[in-house]
């Protein structure tokens, strides 16, 4: 399982015409499940991703405080290609990839850990599957790849 | 050396109040040096974004064109935190990712490749070590990550 975090400031996910989820301050999520995942991967990242100390303290020393302690919201968004394999040629190799339901419920389980540790109005979603457009301002930036194989 | 690859539509750097630099269509990078990495590390991932089979052909079938068959731009944006240890604790631990001068060199020689292949004008950059605001829009989503120890 790969995580790709972005600090923002803001953050939404319009499918079609229609602006499907939004946040303001905190992480967007780019989530990418493997086809050796289980439920213990997801776990893994989930505590790692509440716990992460990604925000500065009030004296603005940085990596002092987690999502919860500075209220932020997460917007948490299906993403399978970062599990693309590129070392070889110039097309992304998705084998390593798990994709339909198997996928949607890890990733649902995901969603689930996170909002029990965030509550539910601060952790959105995008539409699985869907054609999304991801608009965000990555504020640093701050930039963080998490594995759980790592 | 990590890239993060965002394909967008649109992309901006803001610091401060001015917008220093923005795209249209393209990729939107954020690029890790890591404290082990040479001119191999920078040539390897410069070929492989610049060949990299990131759009849809005018059928729509994916993965067939590069950035220069689309007449795409690429929006760079040195990012350090990309060689983040995140496996211990609840802190990130910076110690592979290469600071200062040194990766400043091996960046500025990264966009000079990019340049070289993809022409001056369609490569903008970030201000390497200043406070940016990076606003984008990533259509899909499609984010890939490169790792050229992968």
């Amino acid at each position: 399982m790969r995580i790709v975090l972005q600090k923002v400031s803001e953050a939404s996910v319009t499918v079609g015409s229609a602006v499907v989820s939004q946040i303001k301050h905190g992480y967007m999520l780019l989530v990418g499940i493997g086809t050796d995942d289980k439920l213990e991967d997801i776990d893994k990242l989930s505590k790692k991703i509440l716990t992460f100390r990604g925000f500065d303290d009030d004296a603005g020393y940085g990596w002092k405080r987690n999502i919860s302690e500075v209220d932020g919201e997460i917007l948490c968004v299906s993403q399978f290609t970062l599990m693309a394999r590129t070392s070889k040629g110039t097309k992304p190799d998705f084998h390593l990839a798990q994709r339909g339901e198997l996928a949607n419920e890890l990733y649902g389980q995901f969603m689930d850990k996170l909002k029990a540790g965030l509550g539910d109005d601060k952790v959105q979603n995008g539409v699985f599957g869907a054609m999304m457009s991801c608009k965000l301002t990555n504020e640093g930036p701050v930039t963080i790849i998490f594995d759980s194989k790592a």
